[in-house]
């Protein structure tokens, strides 16, 4: 059996993710979606908040499992059985940086395999902190993240003000 | 009537600054600065005195304006009954992170047009961070910033030593 | 009165080249297309051909001009009495190339103003180059291209097979 | 059956493709390698040459077979029943290009998947025509090809003196 | 005699450094490396430890000295009598930002020249950030960095735990 | 004695290439400018005239020397007892590519030293191809090329028409 893990923060899941995983899950067996505990920048949701909205987004997809993982994304990666790591490329992302994790990955775990999908074009200009700070300013962030997550996100950030 | 916005942090206004605004004012009718009062960055001045700063640069430009503003830059466009929002692309600045901006804001606003002045070649390297660095350690930074610009730098950082 | 041009190679024009024309068209009194004659790469189409393909384009643009040039751009510009000078920027177009550009003009005509904007998400990966390998290659470039451009087209390089 | 397509010019195939190969091919059923009949520039090999060379690298991988193609890179994915193409991406090699081409393919066949596997850091540097330029040169190319390869591009460059 | 200075933050210093200052040592006849005391991101070692490592992985290079300094950079070349500056260009890393601080310099100390040796094919990946990343999340770094920094980071971050 | 080489096209030397030529003079006992006889592009001027042409450009700068090569830039520098190879960065130019350059050299000679110094702010914008457009189509390029240079260019190019 082919398994993948799609490691992130997703602080919160966008359709621009979900795009990726539904795309990903059509390539293996079975997809784990891996939230990131504890990532290098400040976090709006909870790790239990974040991983509850994946959950909430994936569950018409039989083969796409949610997981928590706090170490190195490579270790997560063995835990599950999985092969292969999926990464969302957006243009305007950190290329570089991805260079990089690539790069160590593969010197930390040789054995595990790295993808990417290069994310759909009305997605290339979503991120997870350009979205949050519309929503924190009031824009319209409908079409852009599931429904319950955009509840979710109101919710939050309203009560930040 | 055309009324243009050109937003930014302006901590402090640089000559690389105040030369895009020099040549936005000439292509409206009107230009209105928006000095953006919670930017997601340390802040040296505060937002009365960014925008001090600004005005003091622009006392010789009848058409150009100072505002503060805190939400969205497409709302605040539109509160100035401005269809155009100026920016100024340096090559050394982070294109990717400038074309994100600009998709969000036509998806939250597609109507309001965003333009770009290319950064004159002197001013290419001329960022507000590098100036503070160069300020606090010292560095001379006379033909960088305007006169009384250059003075209130010299306090603030003096101040902090 | 305001007067830019949009210059060009147009081989041929596509849906990307005329959504920058009508924006820019709202931002000038006048606005010029200029079909470059002699451009430094292949060209499917003849000058004169690429020149009727995008005036049949505009023909509902009241403001825009089609005009064919040779020399330098900033000549040109001030022969049609211009005082700004329009770009469309693609993400993935070679922004470094557009930047040489634009100091070399700077440098050849320091009072010619150059503008960019960027294109639309949806054709953010729409070249003339791309879109006529597509087209060569029995691709379906509908919704990419005019209809009288997508018939001069597919005749042109049907010739060629 | 999962099935791949990696495509490309392999003018001649490098010991950076065949990594790409070995580790695409543990990731599909089967993995067809395209040799693209036309490329838009200039070729040292005929494409018999080209295919041969392939063909001679991957004997003993059992599930990868070789075809040649000429039109679009996704007509040739439906031809060969693959719902995925198969890229791989160098650092120093043109990202946006490849972003330019995966929009279009996209529009071209939404259904077929585009994946991007990371060159391995050793052959982050090695391009085909880098090579052939080095081989011409009187450069040392070994390690850099399969030795059948270099055997062949030594006797070509040679020929051409 | 001919002088350079090698500035950094070295938290900790890594075998890419190393080999940066092995290639540097060959072009001067004297290097000084300068362990920046207050780097503007988070940091690891102290200005003494980090020193100190530096200090431990250059004993025998008889032409290499270490020393700490705080101000300007090109202020601390001039207090070594130093008309160069050396940096380490890896393709992942900043290339904007380097060029940013290269024309500031400039503009502070006309005369002093910089000069960027590009990391070895080998290093390009490894960065002190991604470094301490990996040895926080107890990854193998051996080969990475000399191994009294390998002793001195799994100490330190072991603490953190 | 140190000994570096400057190699390139030089189609002709430009006010760029000078730059970093009377720079790089001050780095080596000796520099010895490589002009190459075989570029893989269109050349203006021949070999000849484009070493004459940097001939007269260097005359006052005794540790410069000039000469022509064919093959390989580290075979050239072995011929010359040059340790190094000197390169002028662009901001704009093609650094993707550079890298390339540099980690094939490595491999082809693992001793000889490439350094990088970037160019002049004044220059960024200045290459040899822009150039030579611009004085084909009767551009001012003074001060941009030495005065010989601008003479040689015009005569060459009004030829051409």
């Amino acid at each position: 059996m082919t398994t993948a893990i799609y490691p992130g923060s997703f602080d919160p899941i966008t359709n621009g993710h979900l795009d990726i995983i539904i795309r990903a899950a059509k390539l293996f067996d079975k997809l784990v979606i891996g939230v990131y505990e504890t990532p290098d920048k400040p976090i709006l949701f909870t790790t239990e908040e974040r991983a509850e909205l994946v959950r909430k987004s994936v569950t018409n997809l039989p083969n796409v499992e949610v997981g928590v993982f706090s170490g190195l994304t490579v270790a997560f990666a063995k835990e599950m059985n999985a092969q292969t790591i999926v990464r969302g490329l957006r243009m305007s992302a950190d290329f570089e940086r991805e260079f990089d994790l690539a790069m160590m990955n593969k010197k930390l775990a040789p054995d595990t395999e790295l993808i990417c999908l290069m994310s759909d074009l009305k997605y290339q200009f979503l991120s997870s902190s350009l979205l949050k700070e519309a929503a924190r300013l009031g824009g319209d962030i409908t079409n852009l993240v599931p429904k319950h997550v955009a509840k979710a996100l109101r919710k939050k950030v309203g009560s930040q003000m």
